[in-house]
């Protein structure tokens, strides 16, 4: 008997349709003839970028040609004078010039330096409010919007200061600020002048742009909208296939804090792509599971419309990345259910604090997700390991996982415990709870260890990451100390 | 003069009968075919992989007929009803099925769902037999029946508790212990019942395993064997390549009790083979040093049958990756003569302690192997080394690896007496060595740093690595943080 | 209108030239082949390497007739006897025999094991004359003859000694020297005595090179010359595209020290260069920057001839990385304007310390160079910037990046302030500033975490890198402790 063929007509007839869109090049505009006629000399690596795009060979017309699940254009209309041409330097930084702060002429034209996600949204309006939804959207306000987080990053990034045999933090400038928590956050851009330079070709003016550069995920752009779609599509290639690739989250998750690219390159899922990688397609769309890639990369789980190999779809693509996340494990302080909404400077907990949960661990419930959405949204992300895992299998990780959430917690609860009773007895000052070297070694448990211990759980990294990395063995120690110090201090009282 | 030519007819027929076995693909048995009628929809993924492995391309028989140095199949005698089809779902999943406590009837036949080495024996033996040799593959026990390592694992995983003010830890449950330490180590597996599930194709029974999901190294199946295959040759594409990968290693790997990728990767041998290895045949048995591979990954220094391009062995294959390693440099709390047995549960030292060392450094010697074989297997290791380094290069690095081991054995040593004298003095309770903070920082220095060091020294991966990454720097400062409180807490006791 | 092409004439000539060179092998020299008779069978990896490499394909006289900017030979006069083979064992092994200390009596050849940089100047003396201009060449010295760095050697690398409950450091054995520090900073050379070998031909007398084997960048070599050319170009195959990989770098630069392959690799251009790499060339001369790769990697930046397009030189090679270096992030104790000399013995503070700063922040202005060369400097680094960037984002970077210099120096004087306090007020002593818990508290400031901060902000690895991976967040915590310990044994002295 022979073997059953995997890939069935319908699954090769969108391949042929993404490949036939493809094999022709679309027209230039003339206005990005003329961009190109100087800066193809000017930033030769930036326009080589773009020649190898995707937008340099196909037209928004053709996108939407494309069949449904091969689809790369949401957009329903898109302008006439966008539809025929390929997505070029004028297509986009012209785009909606009037909303643009930094818009200035330029040769004739009207331009602006910083692209938005408003702007992509002319072809790509489904992808830019899902993105809308999600925590990274929000990234600036949620951080220093929030008193509490705020008292963090001035002890992290503010400048030390000596007055009287005091030592302090100063709140941090704004360089050292977009240097530091605001480079993955996103800065807030700002026209502050605009500046006269000798180019090549003659004086030109260009406004001057603070918090430039920049490409965070919640950036506040100039034209009011939030994030920057180049955070994860690097201009000006806007690779689909660097998007899917953990490298580029690494960006961003690469501290104990977060160490998602860590725990990933340790785990089995990190081996298999670290090593097998070169075989696999990044740039299908859709994107299948088996033939296309044999691991999941961040984008697999957390983004991408991953098909079977029959054309079966396994998840709809989402660039609300929540959409499958049940929990937010890095803990503020404790591992809590995701917030309902994207924006979480409105989240008080019971005691008043802009915090998911109580010191207690009690969670802030009216502005986290129900157990309901919770399932859902388990539901939602198991859909793609089901390509490879059958339910005892998965069933078993997510009890695991959801048991090390729950026992982590119950560690944070006891190192808080601790804490508190430094604070009740004198021993530290509560006034800022991240300035003192107690309450650093208290931070350190939950803020890298207790969520390094979860991010190993939940990736199935486990093993020595999650034990000697950055792990228990790290969690304890700092619990440990903890309570050296206290039981120390309170005897030399 | 005309430059020798280095690939002899030797080399070059391996080479083509290799390559004759793989250009037909065999028959899929029908018992495999049915499995995948309905599995191939169902989990596309693990079938893909499977598809392109070369279990589905090549028959137990063919396997045989390969010559000496490129056959992968060790069994001189196969079953009949395995020989001549490939190695499907089947052939694994229903073999030996009176011996696997997870058989349960599905759809007419006898399945077990986890698969041993066992069962890889059919085919397999001579590797199955050397892989028990491995302290590897004793991980559980060496791990959960050692009283010392208990205590430690029960301060790194543990649940905290207080109890009228006094911090203590409960032992671990057993989600957590699968999720931590025996994620690596294996779990021990067991049938916790039968479960009815709702499927696509009616309600159907299965077995409730527990400690699954697992492929840890020393993992205790359902049939007693130990171990797990798909730890490195990971399921269903048991590819060589990958297991041939540091990568792969990394999982177990990663962190300052063992940094083994850590140092590979900033080695050397490491920075070749990340810059190099697009170009490399990972596929190749045998493996051929300076055409297929330009440096060694671990599996070349330890387990792999390595010939030079005349097709002369370099070293024999050995899955008893003790076979090269003279030293055990891993501190318990020292470096030691490697153990004899694989089961490290009965060792003693002088002091009665399940450790292969006494605190001052005597080596438990009855349980280590001697001199003699120390030399026999350092021989063994430098076999593979002449591929590219003449004796005085491999002398100058033994040399010098053997000072770290004696150098760092002698810091050990100072910091253990140290933390004797705190014990003699009371600052703290020697009972479990491992839950005080004083306690934890002599840990750092012997179970991290003196370890990092050595491994650093062992593949030359030595400079930044061994120095400032997690190395000597941090080795000397825990002896200095050690000496410093024991003085400070001895002037205020 | 049809798009304009980027690869014009100029370009398309050099690549042209650079494919006719190497489209015929040169002949091997009899010399070489008698080498090759044997040791093709003794080392075979090194022989194969060699075999790939374009020393074995391309005659120096066909590397000197390439046209300028593909060149790689920069030598005009080339000696006759190696102008027509290619470049084997005996060319290396044999040249310059009178000048190295290790030259030895081999079959009838004076050989000498370790090829030096002066040996490689017969063709490449440009680079070897700048690579001479470089800290890197003088690595030995300026670490062994410093007597303050000196006392942080013996500290990290020396034998603990614990007489009359004092602990203390010897300083470290020549082992573990070579092992430590000199694995990267290059050993002193020296032949030790001869010693006769049973080898396969036979008894042979072969030297004893003490401090070998080593490819420290700043090696003592026999022949008097400092330096090891196969630190990057890893013999025998001495692969530029290896060199301009940044593993290579990784070897010397991961610790946290100098972290800048962390940094690297969690930044946007690290982030790219994984996500893409397998499409880049990384053999091309010159290199085109958008065509041959689409981000830097170390080289791009610091030492390589890279070109646009169409073939106009963005920056010339160099191997004196000096030369677009304004500043050395590295604080000894404050980051600093570069030093003049590659050979900083000399250098000494307004205190007389051999140190580019005092400990108030004092730059030694006499030995380091001045603002305009600083200006040249940064000019020179930011003509590769501008291949893919605007004078906004490169001038918006460097604000922020130097911002950061002056931000971190300030938080250091601060630390070093409550240093200074602590050795005036007798709790630690100043003897030796780097061995006692709080001094190495303070080490870890300046040496690591500073230093972090300062790589993180200078490559824009920002976020998450320079916050929490080992940056900002590690900083200020470690001044907090400081501040800390100097307050409680204050009040407990």
């Amino acid at each position: 008997m022979k073997r059953q063929l995997l890939f069935p007509a319908t699954a090769m007839a969108i391949l042929l349709a993404a490949t036939a869109a493809s094999a022709e090049t679309a027209p230039v505009s003339a206005a990005t003839e003329e961009c190109l006629g100087c800066h193809a000399t000017l930033h030769p690596g930036i326009v080589a970028d773009w020649e190898q795009s995707r937008h340099a060979r196909v037209s928004p017309a053709e996108g939407q040609a494309v069949q449904e699940a091969g689809r790369r254009v949401s957009a329903t209309e898109i302008p006439d004078g966008l539809r025929h041409t390929t997505v070029g330097c004028a297509e986009c930084h012209t785009a909606r010039g009037d909303r643009h702060a930094d818009t200035f002429e330029h040769n004739g034209y009207e331009i602006h330096v910083v692209v938005s996600p408003d702007d992509c949204a002319a072809c790509h309006p489904v992808e830019r409010g899902q993105y809308d939804g999600n925590l990274m959207a929000h990234a600036y306000a949620n951080l220093a919007d929030n008193p509490l987080y705020a008292m963090l990053e001035r002890t992290i990034s503010g400048a030390v200061t000596l007055q009287g045999g005091r030592m302090d933090f100063a709140p941090p400038d704004d360089l050292t600020r977009a240097d530091a928590c605001f480079h993955c956050h996103g800065t807030r851009l700002a026209v502050a002048g605009r500046q006269t330079r000798d180019t090549d070709f003659g004086e030109l003016q260009f406004p001057v742009i603070s918090g430039w550069p920049n490409n965070g995920v919640g950036r506040i752009n100039l034209d009011g909208s939030l994030g920057s779609c180049t955070s994860c599509h690097t201009r000006h290639r806007f690779s689909i296939a660097l998007a899917r690739k953990p490298e580029t989250c690494q960006q961003c998750h690469v501290g104990p804090d977060v160490p998602v690219y860590k725990v990933y390159a340790a785990s089995k899922h990190g081996n298999i792509y670290t090593a097998m990688k070169a075989d696999w397609d990044f740039e299908a769309v859709p994107w299948t599971a088996g033939t296309d890639f044999a691991a999941p990369t961040c984008a697999a789980c957390h983004v991408s419309l991953v098909v079977d190999p029959e054309g079966q779809i396994l998840n709809q693509r989402s660039h609300r990345m929540n959409d499958r996340l049940a929990w937010r494990q890095f803990g503020l302080i404790y591992a809590h259910a995701h917030p309902l909404s994207a924006d979480t400077t409105q989240i008080r907990n019971q005691d008043g604090l802009a915090l998911p949960t109580s010191f207690d661990g009690t969670p802030a419930e009216t502005f986290l997700i129900d157990a309901n959405e919770q399932a859902a949204r388990r539901r939602a992300m198991t859909r793609t390991c089901r390509a490879c895992h059958d339910p005892s299998w998965i069933d078993g990780h997510f009890q695991r996982y959801e048991n090390t959430l729950v026992t982590t917690n119950a560690a944070v609860r006891s190192a808080t415990q601790i804490m508190q009773r430094i604070w009740k007895d004198g021993l530290a000052d509560p006034v800022n709870p991240f300035d003192e070297s107690v309450e650093r070694r208290w931070s350190d448990a939950w803020l890298f260890y207790a969520n390094a211990t979860r991010f190993s759980a939940a990736m199935a990294g486990g093993g020595d990451y999650g034990v000697f990395a950055d792990g228990r063995y790290q969690f304890s120690q700092a619990i440990i100390d903890l309570d050296d110090w206290f039981r120390f201090r309170s005897a030399k009282k």
